[in-house]
């Protein structure tokens, strides 16, 4: 963790960094390496020009950042959510990717009003994350910046390349299975946006809700699971089923029809919706930000794969299958078929 | 390089991203891969969850990030040059670890009235200066933002960690020596900050400072040099002089003393100095942003080292001597030292 001082020589541009904060910001992060469960080997961490590791074979790189007023408003979203979602989106694609945790750098963009309480909890929420992965925080910086913005790169290992899986090797006949349920980040964010819709969910629902998009937790061990399974195609579910659905059958040059009515729904979902006068399923097909893994398993290894991610305490279910040809589509209830044309594909039904 | 969709089952926030403008910065950062001499094997580049390389050894990974009104101002700096210093920063770290160049990740956070020309401009930048290090983009993120910004991870490598440089290994009786030239940056800041030195001030000196602010070159070359000559301790020239020497100085328990008149000036310092009533040693001490490189050299390899520099085309001078006990201090042309205390350290002469 450092910080730009422009000196006096020259003029200054907004505030100066404050080294106080930035050392106990250093320090908490620091608590992670106790915890840290990288298969890497850690040299240096935090207070050098550069962390040094030696990994120990293949490594999955991936960047990952949150801004005030696009992916969170902080009205609504305490300091420990902010660190805590900006690492679990970045963990969520080594999830993906079916890679160990292994370190993360961070960058925290700070607003004046933005005090330094606030700025330590943040990096509290971070790091118990991180505590919790056995992932280590090994550098960083913080700058002004007119909006809250946190910025993650997180580095996951394998034993070699083969072992990750990426979004291209999806092939017609494979079964698309998603983890856990769906959307409940969605839900939660309606929650959070509209006061006015509390009292017409129950306490249970709501909270089950909101815990989802404000502590959404990265399937890093069922992603694991599933590589080891043979699963040949994987994505998070950052963008939303459709968008992301989208990604994976584009990677891989072939289609995808998924069954709406076969989505595992998030508690509160229904209660949400029916307040909300929406569609529980619409939440779960579009909404975002689930943090759940899509992924195209061969036939013969489904019931191995659904084993292994029950294992890890996460549940597998089969939501639809991988076709030749390259549309994406979303099979209704009553049989009819729509093709999921970009983010506004449910809008017009 | 992907973009979050918040999708239509949840209330957006902020602006949605651009599709088109991400798939043409990716076009232009996949452009870095036939460019690459990164020392690691790449196996997966842009478009998928993340980054796949295999690394031959050790890693050495930095974060750096710039903000409109901040590092810089959109009213000064092009977006190329906004993309190329962002960079800079960033490879300069491992440039002091003397590590060899091999991946980055960038994230870029787009106000709205920043277009998609200007957004293309400052890829274009970023993508120019990781071609001639030969540095590949292996992914990134795209976010609306209030505020320019670009967020920076750079991947080093060497092939063990003993061979790289950390700043703590300083001893009492070391050389301590800087790379190229100081003050070019403060300087041009002057002139970009305040139109009426430019004036005063010969074009050839203007253009030279202008471009030490807009165009850094991290020292990548001298430090690998540096690092294979035996120096002990490095740290990279970002917050000033008189501030990384003591960042230098309390990572390695040591003392250091600078000798103000042995600071070398880069063109135009004296002449913006002199057009400012400034003193171009002050300039030199304290301005940031030069990116060269301060290191600590046991004496009986210097003139070796000194030899290696020379042949990465770039100059190598001796500007004081590490000591022990914890203090740093400037000595003064008439021979009286003053302590550097912090970044007001020179206010007070």
């Amino acid at each position: 963790v450092s910080g730009r001082d422009p000196g006096p020589g020259r003029p200054r541009l907004g505030s100066s960094p404050e080294f106080d904060l930035i050392a106990a910001i250093a320090e908490r992060m620091e608590a992670t390496l106790a915890a840290s469960g990288s298969p890497a080997e850690i040299r240096v961490g935090i207070g050098d020009d550069a962390a040094v590791t030696v990994p120990p074979g293949a490594t999955a790189t991936t960047v990952d950042a949150l801004v005030d007023g696009v992916a969170f408003r902080r009205r609504w979203c305490p300091p420990r959510s902010v660190g805590r979602k900006a690492l679990a989106a970045a963990l969520s694609d080594l999830a993906a990717m079916g890679a160990r945790p292994g370190e993360a750098y961070v960058w925290l963009g700070r607003p004046d009003d933005f005090d330094q309480g606030a700025c330590l909890e943040l990096a509290e929420g971070l790091a118990d994350l991180a505590a919790e992965h056995g992932v280590a925080v090994l550098g960083g910086d913080l700058t002004a910046s007119p909006a809250l913005s946190v910025c993650v790169t997180a580095v996951g290992h394998a034993g070699s390349a083969e072992e990750l899986v990426g979004r291209s090797g999806a092939e017609p006949g494979c079964a698309l299975c998603v983890t856990g349920e769906l959307g409940g980040a969605a839900a939660g964010l309606m929650l959070l946006e509209h006061d006015e819709l509390a009292a017409e969910v129950p306490a249970a629902g709501r909270e089950a809700a909101v815990a989802r998009q404000l502590e959404p937790a990265p399937r890093l061990a069922a992603g694991a699971a599933l590589a080891a399974a043979g699963t040949v195609a994987m994505v998070d579910l950052s963008d939303g089923l459709g968008a992301d659905a989208r990604h994976l059958a584009a990677a891989s040059g072939a289609g995808v029809e998924i069954e709406l009515d076969r989505l595992p729904l998030a508690a509160g979902v229904r209660e949400v919706a029916a307040a909300a006068g929406r569609d529980p399923l619409e939440l779960a097909a579009s909404g975002g930000e689930d943090y759940e893994l899509l992924c195209a398993i061969p036939r013969g290894r489904l019931a191995a794969a659904t084993d292994a991610v029950c294992e890890c305490g996460t549940t597998l279910t089969e939501v639809g299958r991988v076709v030749s040809g390259g549309s994406v589509r979303l099979r209704l209830p009553g049989g009819r078929s729509v093709p999921v044309k970009g983010h506004d594909h449910l809008r017009g039904r």
